[in-house]
């Protein structure tokens, strides 16, 4: 595809070889054609030598890719495609998704672009289309992106292949980029359901389930289904929503260094590298330094970055780096400030993806279906000890100063449902030992610490506290779990020039995203995941 | 400051030793005093045991500050306190910033919250304010977060000392967390401007310089003064418009990951690590994934996180991590559609800022004197020969086919600005050779690419392009960079399943901030600067 590969047919034609006439005549055509092409922003070559309309399609050459003029062209965005527009010509660009021939006459490409689709229809007739071009069109390899000029039409039934309710009748095709002949993955294949899948197969039918790891693997090309579409622009909204929400509250979004000298805040296996002589680790979660923002004067602070966690976790919920949504901020007196920050923050966010994401969560549900989220107004809290007890009168036995595990988590979550009607809820009040050295006891009884978890559908999303802001208290506290404070010691040094108390939370924007859409793993809400057995593509 | 230190005073004067009556009237008073103390949310504690007014005032336990109650006390904030709530009581918290004594009669106190300050003030008077409790306050040490009541007044004269123009005549007053006595930095000394100790030296004071390392190794009180508070929050602005704007022209947020095999891009020194076994490294941009996910079919994408280079660069606008804020689009024709979204962005932005930052603005030119940025309302493009001819025609001879150094980038936004009338403008058409790889040729001449740098006041702060989309091409380029192909073979396979023509750019967000304020160190634009010498704090 270089611009060197584009003349051989010139080269060969025009070599020193004796022409017929009729071959002279041919190459002269050719030559025209060639030299209209060339002077066009989008040039056919590679044309069909015998068709007088050959200039209407054809591969569009890599030298008039490379922002060789400002044309003035319009293109129109596929979304954009409607009655309104019947009748006029339009150029789009999209993928050929699927083509297919109706005899050697006629021939229909459906475009895609960013989730949208259309029907082009070729239909062969005088002046306009050849039966070269339907040639040509059916010949396109699937996938590849492709400059469609045509005549918008309404036809008189509703078009069940495509999102567009219009089709294009083609009158120009040019060929912008090639995919290879045979993808490893067929995007079609990729967006089957389970559920078209089980049905296909109860007829006697076998079709092609693409698994987790050949659509990481071909991750360019799993991307392209409308459901991932959906999820990744679902990401970008939960993102959005928390900034402006917390911006609309008096936060100040930072940034703080993912490459920190010495172990991180202890607790969570680092990666390790040598950082110019120094032995460093990448940062496993913003904690120390957006305390030391908040210690610094700026009173609530959030941050959106990567988290890196180095432990063996083969989970359907664990990442070695995901996105985190971390906030910290001033108290006045009670961690229940952060809780109401954390309520109205996700009340806020589930009700605005619902009403602006309804397209994106369709497009997944087809793929994944769920049930869309169950949440109260005003957010459930519970006490660890509320839950305990619920799992207890429910014939679970948990240790009341341990931690939730995986499984008693789901049954709390099941329990809260049942009970409250909301999958949505916090438990605070955790007990201490199962919480960071940086965690705030509970004034009245220091098995206890003024700390949270959020669950969704069962699963946690947020971890939260309030946190240790004297620096002796600190230490003893970093000691007690076993911390080399020396490692930390200019996190504890900010709080002795006067410590505001304050508390916060993080997120995992990954798990947000994955339990509001109730999908089965992580990985399908990372763009490129990484875990312990993968660090490609 | 644990809660087991509060009760020495209790014990002692509560042991078995006889006492007089006069003692035992004053421990009386002293025992009913702390039981009402340990009732109210803020309990005075240490108080002075002559005091039948000690209520007022001391210092709050830990326990009162471990979420023990939620008591329904609204604080105002410090922004809020104006001649509209004059003759009220209210409660705020803040920091000591100085502390004052007027006799023994009298005290001030200048208290801040997030760059706000108020002046608070202590006078003696039967039934309110005792003696005691202004020795209280004027023991204080400076940076202490303080609860102070009182009710608002306004002088008749305008205050100086203070951003709010109203006083509160303090009823009590409670130390919520103690600084250390001696700082390692004091915030007057940290927010003086360098005009300021000049003019001090020529009238034979000395004042104190903090420099920047002290600065940085105590970044926490650093971070407090009025200049570093406008910094970061428009640093915030700056990330805020960027991202609102574009998800107004269609572009999606993303994020991809930080950890990658192989060895990026190539180009740049890198981080390097182990990954679970696997040789590994620190992306130093999001080049290679932002470009995979336009063939994922995106459309549109930007990302802001952390980048990082490895590089030995001990300059005024270099870290080894910083956080870049990446754009990549498919374009139709001509990589001027890039360009187009970096004219309409910044200028923008740079409209935004003056706008809705005027008062950040205005405390950072209070230390660091800086003239507004002049650019015009559509941004000036000129291509790099144009650049190498003004440069000529001004006595600066510079390689035609080499890239600018810092020296010649500065003379040129010198001439620039003379000639054009503006310090924000975009060079394009760069010689191929200064560009990375998967950088577009021109169309017409392959020693210059389809490529631009964009300068603020002389200095470099975008680099973009239109990309090599054709995988082909793309290896062919790689090879001729010298780069090892197999280690970018996920990133070049990308490109086999249909790629759109696409282009993009990145920005360096502590430069544009740094640039945009005629900063002279990027340093003061990184919360936590990391450069080859720094890793900490």
């Amino acid at each position: 595809m270089s611009s060197e590969e584009q003349s051989p047919v010139v080269s060969e034609e025009g070599s020193e070889k004796k022409l017929s006439k009729k071959e002279a005549a041919k190459l002269e055509r050719q030559r025209k054609r060639q030299e209209a092409a060339a002077a066009s922003a989008i040039s056919a070559v590679a044309i069909e030598a015998d068709d007088p309309l050959a200039e209407n399609y054809g591969d569009v050459a890599l030298k008039d890719l490379q922002s060789k003029e400002i044309s003035g062209k319009k293109w129109t965005e596929l979304k954009n495609l409607t009655d309104l527009l019947k009748d006029q010509v339009v150029l789009i660009r999209g993928r050929a998704q699927t083509i297919r021939a109706v005899g050697k006459k006629m021939a229909f490409i459906v475009v895609r672009e960013r989730g949208f689709t259309v029907q082009c229809v070729l239909n062969v007739s005088p002046g306009a289309v050849s039966p070269q071009m339907v040639k040509y069109a059916t010949g396109l390899s699937r996938e590849s992106i492709v400059d469609v000029e045509g005549v918008v039409s309404v036809p008189a039934q509703s078009i069940t292949g495509a999102t567009q309710q219009v089709e294009i009748q083609v009158k120009k095709l040019y060929c912008v980029n090639k995919a290879v002949p045979t993808l490893p993955v067929n995007i079609e294949d990729a967006a089957r359901s389970e559920v078209d899948i089980e049905k296909a197969l109860q007829a006697g039918e076998q079709l092609v389930r693409v698994n987790q790891d050949t659509r990481l693997n071909f991750r360019v090309l799993d991307m392209r289904t409308p459901a991932n579409q959906g999820i990744f622009r679902v990401q970008c909204q939960v993102e959005n929503i928390f900034r402006q929400f917390l911006l609309s509250e008096g936060f100040v979004g930072i940034h703080t260094p993912k490459l920190i000298a010495g172990s991180s805040e202890g607790g969570s296996a680092v990666f390790r590298l040598d950082y110019k002589g120094t032995p460093a680790c990448l940062a496993q979660s913003p904690q120390l330094h957006k305390q030391m923002s908040i210690c610094g004067d700026f009173g609530r602070v959030f941050e959106i970055g990567p988290v890196f966690r180095a432990e063996d976790s083969f989970t359907h919920r664990h990442l070695c780096e995901f996105t985190g949504l971390d906030v910290e901020m001033e108290i006045k007196e009670h961690y229940s400030e952060v809780m109401d920050i954390v309520d109205r923050l996700f009340v806020a966010m589930f009700d605005c993806l619902n009403e602006n994401c309804s397209k994106e969560l369709e497009a997944i549900n087809r793929q994944y279906p769920f049930e869309k989220l169950k949440y109260l107004r005003n957010t459930l809290r519970l006490t660890f000890e509320e839950g305990v007890q619920m799992l207890k009168e429910a014939g679970v036995e948990i240790d009341p100063l341990g931690d939730l595990n995986t499984e008693s988590e789901r049954k709390l979550g099941q329990l809260v449902l049942e009970k409250y009607g909301t999958e949505f809820y916090i438990l605070h009040r955790y007990p201490l030992a199962v919480r960071p050295f940086y965690t705030m006891p509970c004034y009245d009884n220091p098995s206890y610490s003024n700390s949270f978890d959020v669950f969704i559908r069962g699963e946690e999303i947020i971890s939260g506290a309030q946190r240790v802001h004297v620096p002796e208290y600190l230490s003893e506290r970093a000691q007690a779990c076993g911390i080399d404070v020396k490692t930390i010691s200019t996190y504890i040094d900010s709080f002795r020039y006067g410590a505001p108390p304050h508390g916060g939370f993080g997120v995992g924007l990954e798990r947000v995203v994955m339990l509001f859409c109730a999908l089965n793993n992580i990985r399908k809400t990372s763009l490129f995941p990484r875990d312990p057995q993968r660090i490609t593509p």
